[in-house]
């Protein structure tokens, strides 16, 4: 007799793929992290040490980030596991009620697994208004079709609803039709460009640009629909064709926020580093900064590809990110993030 | 050293879930499902078998319903894996060379994964032009958001682009923003109801609805948003306040493309069976049987629920389904769908 539970429907293409997947996500993860995290670790010391950092008058904060500035994903929620056995109580919120200010929400972000991170985001996001926009654009557009749906999820088990239904209820018109169409978008994730349609549709979106009162639904249509590998070719396509940009286009109406959607949106889809950069790069410079965002960037990117998206900010800035993070922020919520950035102690 | 290999990112509670579900699915299928199948068969001797009945002049079709017809979708896959491996050939490839028709057709579509199948059955719809519509919108509404997400992947791997920039391409306005809108949503699955809503919005369909050339979109996005749980109390408070079912009101507009949408997308979205056995009692009672739709129904639902159709089709027209399928098809056709429906041999 079996015990093996199976899905009565499985595809054997897609357990390779996803299995090959899993590898290459590791295999990433090795290069273009920032996060130094051991190949070894005790889940069950390290909950015992946080347990001892969290006793008597105030919180050894030091021991906190310096073991979970040091854990990847599957660590982290080991140790969550370790800690709940032992001690009959959740990680996180103990946490939350150690930790004060934008430390705690850094290491509260950190801890979440990574789609139910994304859920909490756009979550935030919605409750924003219009100035949550960029967010949610951001998260549909950045992450792959599978960490979106995946988001989707996630916000199904947190909020017993969907993202979709939440973005759709406070927005009309062609902001919503984006907005909605980007969040909900399974892209294809093949590499075949059809030029034909490259040039057609880079036409369809110079046309709707330039007429601002014009009907944006083909635009939104492209923007929603179209791989990414043939988005990035529709843009390739936009600049031989029209002598700039179509961000730069863009840039030309940036006071509506439909304009402005659509900006963010074609910026992460295009080169979701880049766009990233740009994000540290405003969220430091600007007077008072923006912690939310630094950290969202800092945490969502640390196991992916911050190395990379450091290395675009020395280019672009000429001073290592970590040197102006240093002198923006401070304290422990300084001391997390350089650690996620991938200082040694 | 271990030698799993598991993804980074896993969700215990959807672990579960899916377990849960898979175990429902198995139980519910034994009572809805109309397919009779051994709980023991050999694979391999199958594979021989079939090979028999296409060796020399002429196929043994008789043999073909014979097994085919009484195996489940995982025994499917096991006697398509079985073929290949002793004859080096694709099992599919060559029912479609031996068989012809309507029997063909059926037997092909049987043959495929049900999300793989779905997908098929999408993309025919979209060639269909504005005649399809009613079949994306069946789709996308009676099967569950997983089984809609399944169908999606299935897309992207056989046809290389997304559904929905497939079904976006020719179509525009409302009934695009419709049909992409619900074959992009990715429902909450849950059972809570939020009464206040359902009033709110019955309110909004009701508007909508009355208002021929007016503006649908909030319409669209209740229809392509809400959790079916809500929509059904949507629907019911729709009757308390009007005094008529929704879908009555909708069929004043019959002749309307975006109406009739709408249309199938509630009677989908409200009590898919009730849809399936009009669907069928159409297919049968119109003058030239429609094979297609037909062989949609059976096929797609012999696992699933068919019994329950099957039941609702004698309450509706006091007449068994397999008399009158009996009377309007013929020859192996005829014997294939009938024991789809589970006739005993």
């Amino acid at each position: 007799m079996a015990t093996l539970v199976a899905p009565d429907k499985t595809s054997p293409v897609e357990d390779v793929e996803a299995l090959h997947k899993a590898c290459k996500v590791r295999k990433t993860q090795s290069t273009m992290a920032t996060l130094v995290a051991p190949t070894n670790h005790s889940p069950i010391e390290d909950a015992e040490a946080l347990r001892k950092a969290f006793k008597g008058w105030g919180t050894d904060e030091k021991t906190v980030i310096a073991i979970l500035g040091h854990r990847n994903v599957y660590q982290r929620q080991q140790i969550r596991k370790a800690y709940e056995q032992l001690y009959q109580e959740d990680l996180i919120k103990r946490l939350e009620s150690e930790l004060t200010g934008d430390f705690e929400r850094a290491v509260y972000r950190w801890m979440l697994e990574p789609a139910d991170r994304d859920a909490v985001l756009a979550h935030v996001a919605i409750k924003n208004g219009r100035k949550g926009d960029n967010v949610i654009v951001e998260l549909a557009c950045a992450l792959s079709s599978e960490e979106v749906l995946a988001m989707r999820r996630a916000y199904h088990n947190r909020y017993k609803r969907s993202l979709e239904e939440d973005v759709a209820a406070n927005i009309t018109g062609h902001l919503r039709q984006l907005l909605v169409g980007l969040v909900t978008s399974f892209r294809y994730g093949g590499h075949e460009i059809n030029a034909i349609l490259a040039k057609a549709e880079a036409d369809i979106l110079h046309k709707s640009i330039k007429e601002k009162k014009g009907n944006h639904e083909e635009a939104i249509r492209i923007l929603t629909t179209r791989s990414k590998t043939q988005l990035m070719a529709t843009f390739n396509r936009y600049r031989d064709d029209h002598g700039t940009s179509i961000t730069k286009k863009l840039l030309d109406h940036e006071s509506d926020d439909l304009y402005k959607a659509m900006h963010t949106a074609i910026r992460c889809l295009n080169d979701h580093k880049k766009y990233y950069e740009k994000v540290l790069r405003h969220a430091i410079k600007r007077i008072g900064t923006d912690e939310d965002a630094l950290t969202r960037v800092v945490v969502t990117r640390a196991e992916k590809d911050l190395r990379d998206i450091k290395e675009l900010y020395y280019k672009r800035n000429s001073v290592h990110l970590e040197n102006d993070v240093a002198k923006e922020i401070s304290g422990d919520y300084k001391n997390f993030i350089l650690t996620l950035l991938g200082k040694q102690d």
